[in-house]
Parts: structure tokens; sequence; C-alpha cells
């Protein structure tokens, strides 16, 4: 690795010089419509629309890009709210991905105390609406800059619904080969700290099992029913032994979602959601061939049949240090939030509802984290899919005051409020500038694509959805 | 037992002679009716009620027995559907159930093959139409007797609502005390054959387990979850070791109904509902409280919490032999069924919609099976908990074209036509006849009290309801 | 079954009268030997040995037999100590079965409180020490009457070792063919009671099943290893869900005889051993049938393997009513046990020693159970293997103490002194007066043949073993 | 950290140009006694002597050290076989550890392929007859060049029994108090590299959960039984289920010991052995009292009772860098092992029987890794205990040819010839060099003492054995 490296910091500090007068007009571009997107993103983020059903959201991305100039494929890889906004044209090609969709549950005005907008309804706990309105604003501003500068290439912005839960939406994408002739892929993601340090995610696949049985008067005749109920705890039984012999950083999780109807009958149907989450996509395929043995087995030991439906499917996250690195240094080239005395006065009230022995000082979200290579983390994203088919990276930001977990309803609060909106527009601005910093020297591109084959071990790889031909669950949130 | 039964079998020799005569009256003032009352069971049968929601049906149940001459206490036991009609006045009292509610997903045309009226609607799939109106008949023409008579005594007719599921009617009704001045109580059942032989059914009691947990994000903090489901499944585990360890007659039977929302977020609330059923009283009280230590055992070992609710709670019913025998004979006297040759057609052509190694002949709806001391079925029903504070006794008749199933959409179709309603006045007029008798003969009552008494272990039984204090569940069946 | 009893009934009627006069030959025989017998009972007592392992006690009894002037074939069907002594020849072949097996940990004195005459060693538990010496007494009692009056035919005395736990002994035999040509079986059991009434037994069949994994070391490397163990509580797992679903009368039980080593090392061994027991032999093998895919399945759902041996497995007792009415009208006539004041002073205590509530009255031993056909106990026996073969009938009588129960220290107490001597001496004159009967009249063999044919279901029936090929497990109490 | 380490590398720079002369003579010393120290652990693995059973072991030592001219303090702590040899007086005190123990079937000869010396005897897989004779050697070449510089202070050599399995010897040491002068400790352990750099071990707490039950007969009256084996089962369950729920470097694994005896009697008694490890002592803690939970709440639930042993429980390692950066100093300059032909034969011929995907180089053998915090490994030691009380340093040598894994044949026969014998003399010269350097420098006990209460969280650490009051288990290993 080190003389890889070596070679890469030398060809950054090259870049340097060359680089550094052309993103002043990006970042005074940005600055002056700051007020323009700061409001795209609240609207976005009142909207709170679910994965798949982001209908709004999607007309309200396009109409901003159409009037920027782009041109917009519709309903990409059939997913009506799937599209590609694009300006320019030939190599290379730059892709910034914006999602859209909210969570549920966690509806949430934009105060520093529990406070419900829609008692039950969606809201924005992962600040997507921060992360489509920023990327838009980065990708309106490259274009801008290269429209000025009559830059050879293309810029996109992919608009990526549905990332959470089963949604799995880029894994669709990257199937329909949306990606294939992209040579970088830039994104951020709102966080509680300032980093571009890479960092992988753990491969994941979701699927439903689905026992059925045999009913029978439980009272009457138990001795003919068959329970299928029996069959989920069977196989719930074997996978909780199978904790023990797999690696340790492996995550497997269960819900069941059909228990029975009624506990004077033998239930007939039982249901079953698992995940399997693992470091590595091989070892995710092994561990997931031993789930569907203790499937088969728990219907052969119960008497009982199953079947399964696969929900999603995501790869590991490739890092990508050839582009983090040049990330990481635009990042620190914009820097971090300062508050105001009101936002201040915001983020400790918030502070205060988390019980944490571990919170990190308030003074962090002015400060980037230096470069390191983060390693694992737990979570899992459909960013995944993509990294292994175009070099990719990403930055979070201090969208959330720190200490802020994701999926909280105090993130969703941040996100609807100033805090959020500077966050988002310091990752506009380090996209912007990282994508300049790509077309101005595509030589990064061949660095950054031999990482990726370096990483994928070789040049033989060939992608395959883990979601296997399912059609994206479309109506995976509907009710 | 020889010595009594010689007895009882005297006595019931001598009341022979005097029985005979008034019993003609009754016959033919019921043979009279039967198109009206053909008609109400037809339209209960339509408007298929759900426990404790049979508003309808109450309205006409009340209507019919006003205009017969009945006094209405309306309401009782603050159950809104729950009746008692009554004519006479002083000892003794007979009373005379009625039952009223239907099935959910049982909606059926009276015809041989699978139709629903309503899709996914109710059905009366345990004939509790004719259940109520042949009581009702059975009760006017009583009535009409004592009045042409000037018999001394007060006949009632109770109104029980929601005898299905998980509503428990009659145990609110005994609670209140509505039956503590009752001397014998008389009642029958939709089936597929004609039978007075007493047989006792288990004792019931059902529970929903609610578990809490910690909830945590199932990839990157498990370890600081605690999984409500885990709670759940080591409750049922340890119950599932325990079948080993119960009477064989036991019955437990189990279904999740909440097993968590989604498999990446550790569940912090899943619930499970329980039903224990075995042949005594004691018996459920001792299992009931070892299931209590495998749930606090279970919250105990996942490091979750636990609390119940208990649903409902069944006595096992107590046969009274004093009153089955003379029910027996005067259901011998009656007669079975006679099938029309389109009947007869029907009868083919439903029973051939089941499939079974085992059915009756179809000419076993003509004939009385002997009597017998039946033993145990393995169903429960709130009569149990009547049989324990008032000498009780039923009959079934063959509503149901022999080899029906109760709960089946074919039995659904019986008690919608021609063949229903014959077996309901077959039953109406046993339980006329039968009243008539214990009128007639007071020393029935106190052999029929004495063997009550035989039976609940000595004179001291206090009645406590296994629903202990909660209310009636009057939305059990509300959506 | 009414007409069929009725000519049993008449026939039986019409060699009463023929019958008395030659019992008191018997009768008187055996009282002038029992103190013989008593001491053989006694010292066979004293040497408690282990089934298959009863050379001493085999050796004794041939020898007593020769002396008695029987013929022995040695070692029948490869069993070192399975004998048969023959007397007579010709038809009828009438059998008498002798056990002589002891018990595990059941070592004790003839005294009425805990006291083993070796720690830890072998008991008569079950009495095999009268069951063989009685049998004896019969058997030359028989032969003794048979040669004093020319009688044709040819009695024989099976001695059956490894009856308890997986010996089966007799199973072995019945598969050998050593009673294909027998036309009747007599046998006792001793017991609490006296007692001639036939009653079922439930088939029975035992295995290991042996589980294989994969070891590692279990904290640096988990994920390597399979745990045997695993595959084992697995199964155990969907067996105990499947105690819900088969009838209520089958036994299910298993102990885990290897469960791994130490546990800093996966296991890659566990040894688990189930029996199951049911009414009836096709309903074994559908459970048995289950209860191999469990196997399976445990196996697949936990990446193990498993294999089983059958250790043992034995037919249901089908009950001989036309033999078992002979042998009751005997029974009553040789009536019950009288105890001396000494014996009244020894019951009574060591009934003190026994904890129940529902302890027969200890005047019970000198009475004889009325005929009933009694049902079904919940033990087995591989008396059940004889009786599908050749029409079959026992006894048993109170050579324990009213209220003892079988396998305890107390029986082994009660076979060890007079009062289980008394009863043992009862069963011998009640067999030697019932084979005395069958010699006289052997229309009895065909009535009893003819009921055995009903029972098995018509004349098709091949007896095969359930212990399949597998041999006699000649060192199953080897240590 | 990096203040401290910047000064502390200045300290050992300036260390350096000190103690390079006195090395040589210790070197020397050594050099010229190797044959007799390889004869000694030549010795040792013939007699392969089991924990605390190393009777002649110890013997052996003693004797070695008194000639030596140390003075020996015998049986410490209880244990027969542990013993103390002293020399010097005043501070600073050194100790140096010496294992002698042995594994259960591991009895192998010195060759290249599996030969038993004794079939299923013990053998020396983990080299502790090198350990031994290698810190003795050590110990000698201190005491020898101390007395011929009229060096102050006290070296030590503890003979420590019982390493292995749930022998835990030196935890019993340590609690009983005598470790509690000493400054520093020294250690090396046998192993398949060259290398000083510390690393961490996991805490660890081993016990046998007792389940007790009620037996019954199986078959005749399951509902009177209560299954102990049930209890473990439950336990086991809730368990497997915790293992979502810790953190993911936790180890937890199980065998059952007592499963039941025979499948027709309810187990009233079955064990289970448990064993946790996990990073941290207070993680363990925490845990420990979850599995209690378990236990309980299993007993609980099953109707069954349990009790537990603690069998033994070890401390993680704290890494003490002060002393390792001394050790891996010194072992650089003692250097790594050079093979000859015939060893080089015998290296390539072994390293043929192991079967890995991931060998390492066989001139790995020759090399120093460099310096590095290793950080977990997931084995446990009870030098974690010493690692506690005391600041404490080892390092690993290559007795074993590059790839064979420790607690196999291959490693037993490696321990037993010359390649084994030159890693012991590598660890001796290191050991005792870095003695030396203590003794010549003692602020780096001052140094190393401020890491360990650093390491501790502050002064106010107080030793309290996991084991707790329990005796040193002295016969473990007895059969």
């Amino acid at each position: 690795m080190r003389p890889f490296l070596f070679l890469l910091i030398t060809t950054l500090f090259s870049l340097e010089g060359f680089s550094q007068e052309p993103s002043k007009g990006i970042l005074s571009y940005l600055d002056a419509r700051t007020p323009k997107f700061d409001s795209m993103a609240a609207t976005i983020w009142r909207w709170a629309e679910p994965g798949y059903l982001e209908e709004k959201t999607t007309a309200l991305m396009q109409q901003e890009l159409t009037a920027a100039g782009f041109t917009i494929q519709k309903a990409i890889a059939d997913i009506p709210t799937a599209f590609i906004a694009s300006y320019g044209s030939g190599k290379p090609v730059i892709g910034i991905l914006a999602e859209m969709d909210a969570l549920p549950g966690l509806s949430q005005e934009a105060v520093a105390e529990r406070k419900p907008l829609i008692n039950g309804g969606y809201g924005h706990g992962c600040g997507h609406n921060l992360f489509g309105t920023g990327s838009i604003a980065a990708a309106i501003a490259v274009k801008n800059w290269m429209n000025q500068n009559n830059i050879k290439g293309t810029i996109r912005l992919y608009g990526t619904p549905a990332e959470e839960g089963a949604g799995g939406g880029k894994t669709y994408l990257v199937r329909a080969g949306v990606f294939n002739d992209v040579d970088a892929v830039l994104h951020w993601h709102p966080g509680d700290h300032n980093s571009a340090s890479p960092s992988s995610t753990l491969a994941y696949k979701v699927a439903l099992f689905r026992f059925s049985g045999v009913a029978a008067h439980a009272a009457a005749a138990p001795d003919k029913g068959r329970s299928a109920l029996d069959g989920v705890e069977a196989m719930n039984f074997m996978v909780n032994m199978m904790r023990e012999h797999v690696p340790q950083e492996t995550r497997i999780h269960y819900v069941i979602k059909k228990g029975g109807v009624t506990s004077n009958i033998v239930p007939d149907f039982a249901e079953v959601e698992y995940t399997i989450r693992t470091p590595t996509i091989d070892g995710l395929k092994k561990i997931w061939s031993r789930l569907m043995n203790t499937a088969e087995a728990a219907a052969l030991g119960t008497g009982t049949t199953v079947n399964h439906e696969v929900m999603t499917g995501l790869y590991n996250t490739l890092p990508n240090e050839t582009l983090a690195r040049l990330m990481q240094k635009n990042l620190e080239k914009v820097g971090g939030i300062k508050y105001t005395a009101e936002e201040l006065s915001f983020a400790e009230k918030i502070r205060s509802t988390v019980s944490s022995t571990d919170m990190p000082k308030i003074e962090s979200a002015q400060t980037i984290e230096p470069y390191a290579l983060n390693g694992l983390t737990s979570a899992s994203t459909d960013v995944g899919d993509v990294s292994w088919v175009v070099p990719t990276a990403g930055l979070s930001t201090a969208t959330w005051v720190p200490g802020i977990p994701a999926h909280s309803w105090q993130a969703v609060a941040c996100d609807g409020m100033s805090v959020g909106f500077k966050g988002m527009m310091i990752a506009a601005k380090t996209i912007a500038l990282t994508a300049q910093e790509i077309f101005q020297n595509s030589s990064v591109i061949q660095l950054a694509t031999d990482e990726l084959n370096k990483s994928r071990g070789g040049t033989g790889f060939k992608y395959e959805s883990l979601a296997g031909d399912r059609k994206a669950p479309l109506d995976y949130r509907k009710q």
C-alpha cells in the first residue's frame, strides 16, 4: 500500500496548485444561493415522503434541475421517483447521489423537545431532505462552473429513492446499468461530525420466510395440526445457535411478522423477517446459504413447508482512498459549522434530551476530523452496490448537533432548521469542489479505477444484485 | 354411583306417567308456530352479528318475547346485548339459554358449495341463530302452557351474547349473579347428531403476555438492546418443554400476536396469546401458575419485563345426570330429523365437500344416540361457568348434515336452511318438555342440586370468575 | 363383540364343571413345595443380576428344571442366558414366561427402611426373581400333573432375559421364531394388587442419535466450529414442539448421553437417547418417521451430521380376553394374600415411607380385583411382541404391599421376603391351573387364536421386529 | 498517550549505552549451559505431568535452583507443586514465571508424524517443559551476574502449576499475595514466531451449573416429573439468544456434562459447564450476572432448582508497554532461530501435516516481528491476574515450526527436540537481559508501575479473585 499512497499523495499535491483558483467561484456561487436551497430543504423536510412514494419531492428536484439547465431522464429502472439529471457530454462522467426518503414514526417539529407534526407520521430522521438538496446544490454549482469554463465531460445528479429499510433503491439502479458509464460517484450523508474518512459498511440481505402448516382446532385435534409458527421458532432457534459460529462482526436479526391469528387454531401460516449483515459479500453468501438450511430444516423438522422472498440485499461499501483523500482536502478547505447564539442554545437544549455517557464536545461541529481509514461501521447502505461498480467517495457533515444519533426525533428536528441547513451547504461545497478537481485532472479517475479493481480482487468482477431478479419493492411503505 | 342412579331411575319412571299428557299441548303449540320461528332464525342468520355487537339480534329477540308476554331486563351485567326475559313468579326458576353471536370469515350462502354472502364477513358457523331462536321458541311454549294451566314458578330466557372466542359472555353474567336464584338451566347446541348425553368440557383460560425490552439498532448496537421477542420465545420454549409434564388431556396453545416491527431494530415490544385447557378447574389453576412462572422466567433470563392480561376464563362443564336423563327421555320422545328428497340431495352434495375417512351415516340424522356418560370433550364453553352455579343440562340436534364439522362454511349453509331449522325445532320441543317436567315434579330440582353439590366437592363452593375483575371485552370483535 | 363374548362365556361355563377336580392336585403339589421355591426366589433376589448377564440365575433355573424332568435348550436365539425347558410332546404347546433380570441402583435389604445391600448395586425392583421362580413352580406343577395323568401336549418354560431398559430380550426370541409353534403363552408380573384383567401396553422404540460436528477452539475460532451439541439441542427443540401434535397418549422422552467434553472446545460429538411410546404399532411408525425428520433437520440446520442406532423396540400388548377370563376365574379360585401380624407390621411401616395422596387400602392384598377391560397402561414390555404371535395372558399379584410402586427400593424389599413369596405362589398356582384347563379343553386355543387374528386385523399379519436386524444388546448392562 | 511514549522512548535510549556491556556475560553464561538446560527440558517433556500433579517436575526444578544457590519456599498458597526460588534481598524484586503442566490426550514422540508415546497420555502441547526450563535458565543466569557484580535486589523464580484448563494456578498464587512485593514480572511462552509485542487476553470465567428436578417414570407419570435437563436446555436457549446482545468480542461456550441417565426416567439431575470470555473484567462481571439470571430463570420456568460452582476465573492481561519495549529490544539483540539441515527437513515434513490456507513462511523462525500493539487475542491465561498486580511483560519464541498451532501433537513433537530447545534458549536470554536492565535502571519500575496504575483506572484497585474463595482445584486432572 505504501508506494501506491505515496504516488497518490504526490499526485494530489501537484493537483493542489492547479485547483485553488477556480474553487472560489464555486464557493461564492453556493453562498449566494444558500437561502434558496435552505428553503428547498425545508419544503422536502415538511413533506417527509416514504420510500418510493417521494412524488412531490422528486417533482420539486426535477423542476429545480430543469430550471438550472439539466436534462431529465424520468422513472429510470422502472422506479417512478428515480431520475437522472444530466449536463454536458462525454467523458469523464461524474455522478452525484441525491437521496429523498423519510422514516416512519419520526414526525417531529423543528424544536428541541419531542413534538410530532403528525402523530405517527414520517419524519426526516436520516436527513435525506438535506442529502437530496445539498447534492442538487453541488450539481448546479458544478454545472455553472463547467458552463462558464467550457469544461468537457458530464455532470449527473442521480435522484435515488428509498434508501431506508427494505427500499434498496440504488441496488435496482445499479442492476439496471445506469451507473455503467460513470467514472466517479460522489455523495454525502448527514451526521453529527465532519469527516471524509472512508469506511466500509456491512454487506446486507433481508428476506421474508413464510412457513405453511396445517390448521386444526388446537384443543380438539392438535395432533392433526402442524404449526407454521413452530417452523418459525425452530428456524430462529437454529439461527440463535448459529450466532456462535459466524465471524463476530456478523449481525443476524429477525422479527416475527405473522405468528398466528388466534390461539385456539393451530396456525397454518407464519412469517419471519431476517436480516444478515457481515463485512464481505463472500461471507454474506456463505452465511446466507446456512440461513437457507435453517429454514429448510425447520420446515422438515416441524412438518411444515417454507418459501422465502428476498426483500433487499446490499453490497458492503468499498472505500476508495484516491477519492476520499481529495474529498478530505476539500472538506478541510470548506471548514466546519459555526453556531449562532440561538443555535448554540438549541444545541445545548437538544443534547440534554439524549442520555449518553459518551457525548462528543459541542465544539466538534466546528472542526474536521483528521483523515483515517476508519474501518468498518455496522451500518449498511445501498451506496455499497454503487461502490462496487464505480469509484465512490462520500463525506458526512455535522447537520445534527454533536451527540444526536441518526433515526431519532432529535435528528428530525435538526434536519428541519438552520443547523442542518448549514451542514448541508458544507457538503454541497465539498462535493462541488471535489468534482471540479476531478474534471480538472482526469488521472484521478485512473488511480481511483485501479484502486477499485484491486479492491474487487481483479478485473473479472461482474455485478450481480443480491436482490436477484425481484422488482424494486415499490409498495414497501404503502399501508 | 350405583345406588344414586338407581334412585334416580326409579324417580324418573314414576315421573313418566305423570308427564305424558301435557306434552302433547306443547308439541302441537310449537308445530303450529314453526314457520314463524324458521323465519326468525333465517333473519338472525342473515345478520350474522359479531359477539357483543348483536344489536339487531337482541332487539328482535326481545321484541318477540315481549310480544309473547315476557318482561325484559335489558343490558344485564353491563353488557348491552345481554338480557333476561321472565314470565311467572316464585320458585322454581328455570332458565333457558339463548346464544346469538356469529363467527368471522365464515360468511356463506345457504347452498352446498362455498359461496360467501360477503367476502370475509361473519357467518353463523356455530348455529347460534338456531340456538337463540330455538330456545325462545321453547320458552314461549312453556309460558303458554304455564299460563293455560296456572303453573307456579318462573320461566326465564337468558339472552347470552358473545360465546365465541374471547367473548366468554356467560362468565360475566354468572359473575354478576344473575343465575343465583335459578334452579335449573336448560340449553342446547347445533350439531351433526341428536344426543342428550352429558359430557364435560375443559376448563379454559386465555391471556395475553406482553414483553417489553430495549430497542436498539440491530446492527450498530445490538448489545445495547434487549429483545422483547426473545422474551416471548423463551417463554414458548419453556412451555413447550412443560407439555411433557402436565396431564395428557391438557391443551396449551399460543400464537405470537406481535413479534417486532422491522428486523433492523431490536424489538422493544412483543405479545403472545396463550390458552390453557385442562379437565378440572383445580388443575387449571396449577398449570396457570406454572405458566406465570415461565413468563417471569423468560423476562428474567432475557433482560426484559412482562405483564399479562387475562382475556377470558371458563370453568369445565359439570354434567348433571339427573337433568340429562330427563332430557334424553324427552329427546327420544321428540325423535330425529326426516329429510325431504330435496334436503337429502343437499345433504349428499354438501357431505361430498368434506374429506374425512370417518363420516357418520346420513341416516343418523333420524336417530337419537343412546344415553351414555360421554366423558370429556376437548372443547370449552362459557356454559361451564353456569354449570357450576346451577344444575345444567343440554342437548345437541342434527342441525348440520351428519359429518359436517362446526365452524365450517358447510355448517353456516345448514344453519340457514330447512335442515337446520328442523333440528332447531327438535331442540325447542325437547327443552320445553323437559322444563314442563321439572315444573311438574320439583323433586327433580332437589336431586339435581344434590348432584351438583357432590360434583363441586361439597357445599362450600363459592364461584370466582377466572376472568378476575376484568370487564367483559365488549370490543373484542370491533375492528 | 357381544355374540363372540357370549359364545366365549358359554364355552367357559361348560369348561367349569370339567376342570374342578384336577386343580386340587396342583394346588396341594405347590403348597408342599412352597419352602423350596421361596428359597430359590431368595437366592436369585440376592444375586440380582443385570440383563443378559443373569448367568447364575439361568444356571439355577435350568438345574431345577432339569432335576424336575425337563429337557433344556440353552442359549436360544444367540442369547447366552435365554433357554427353553420342555416337557411332553405334540400339540397343544403351552409356554410360560420366566423373567430374571434386576435393576441398577436399587440394591436394598429386605427391610422397611432404605438400606442398600451394596451401594449403587442392582436390586430386584421389578420382582423378576419372583417372576422367574413362580413361573418355574407353575411349569413343574403342570408337568407333574401331565405325567400323572398322561396328558398329551407340551409344556414349555421360556427363560427370558433382559426385560428391563434397552434389553428387550423377548423381541429377539420372537424374531428367532422360538414361539412359532406355541398355542398359548401364560405369564404374570409382581404388583401391588391381584388382577387378571387384560390391559394393553404402549408400543415402544428407543434409539441413540449421534451427531458429529467440527471441533474448534471455542474462543479463538468458534466460527470454524460446528457444535454437535447444537444438533442435539435443535432436535430436542423440534421434538418438544412436536409434543403438541401427537395423540395425547404418546410419550416422548430423551436424555443427553454425551454433551461435549470441555466448554473451551466446540463439541464435535454429542449423543441423545430417545424413547417413543404410543398405543399402536402403526402410530409408532408414523411418529418415528417424524422423529427421524427432526434429527435430519437438526443436522441440516446446524451444519452437523447425524446417524442413529435403534436400541430396542417393543410391540403394544394385545389383550386376549379368551385366556384372560380363564385366568381371572382361576385367580379368584386361588384367592389373595393374608398377612401374618409380622407382615402386617412390615406392610404398615413400608407404606409409611411412600408419600401419596392416593394409597389403596392395605386389605386389598387379600382380594381379587373384578374383571374389567382395563384399557391402556403407560408401560411397555417385551411381552408385547409375544402377544402379537401367540395368544397371551398374564396376571399380577400383590407381591408388593398395596401402594408400593414398581422400580422402588420398597419393591426390592418386598421381593426379598415372605410377602413377595406369598404373592409368587398365588401366581404359580393361577398359571398352573390355567394351563391345566387349556390342556383339558383345546377349543380354548381355537377361540384364543381367532381372537388374536381379529386383533391383528386379519390373518395376513407378519411379525417384523422393531429392532430391525440388530443383535440383542448383550452388553447393554456392562460397565 | 503520545507524550508518555515519547518520554519512555527517550528513557530507553538513554538506558541503551549503559546496558550493552554486561549483556555479553549473560549470553555467554547461557550458551555454555545450553546442553544442561536442553536435557532438563527433555526430561520434563517426557514426564508430561498433569496440572497440580507436576510432582517430579517441581522436584527437579527446585533441585536445580537449590544447586544454583536459590532459597526455596515450597508448596506456596497451599498448592503442593507451587514454589518460589529466591536469590538476593531487598528492592527491586523481579519475578520470573515458570510453568510446568502438560495436556491430556496429546502424548507424542518427537517425530514429524502422529505417534503417541502413551496412547491417550499427556503431552507438552503447550511447551510448558520449555517455559519452565527456559525461565529457570534465565533466573540462574541473572543470579550469577548479580553475584559477580554485587547487584542489589532480589531475583525470584515462581514455579507456577496448572495453567491449563480449569487449573488457574496463578489465580490462587495472586490471591495468596505472593506477588505483592514484586516490582516486575517477566515471562514468555512457546509459539511459532518471535515477538515481544504486548497483547491483551480475554477475561474468563468458568462455572458448572447443576440443575435438580423431580424424577418420575417418563411413560407412567411424566406429569409428576420435572426434568433437570429441561432446566439446562432452557438456560442454554436463553444464553443463545443473549449472544446477540453482548459485545461482539465476547465468547460464551457450554457443554452439557450430565444430561440424564436413561430416557425412561425424567432426569432429576443435569449439569452444564459454561465459559464466558470478554475483553474487560468489568464487562465480564456484567455478562456473568446476566448468565446467573438465565440460570435462575431456567429453574423458575421449568420447575427445577439450580446452583453453581465457579471452577476458575481469569483477569484479562494488561499490556505493559514500558516493559514490553525493553523486552522487544533485547529479543532483537538475541535474534531468531537458525535451523540445521536436519531441522529444516523436520520442519518441512511436520508443516506438511497441517492443512492451512494461511501458513507463515518457514524462514520467519529466524526473524523477530516488529513491535506493535497487537490488541486483543481470543485466548485467556492466568498470567492475566498477575498483570493486574505487578507490571508484567512476556515474549513468545518460535519453539514450534512456523505454522504449527498450539495444543497439537505437532507442537508436542517440536517441544521435545532441538527446534524447541533453541527457541527456549532465545527466551531465556531475552528474559535474563531484560531483568538485567531493570536491575540497572530502576526508573523503569517507576514508569512501569505508573503505566499499570493508569491501566487499572487509578490507584484504588484492589484485586479480587474471580474464583472467589474456592480452593485451588488440586484434583481437576485426577481420574
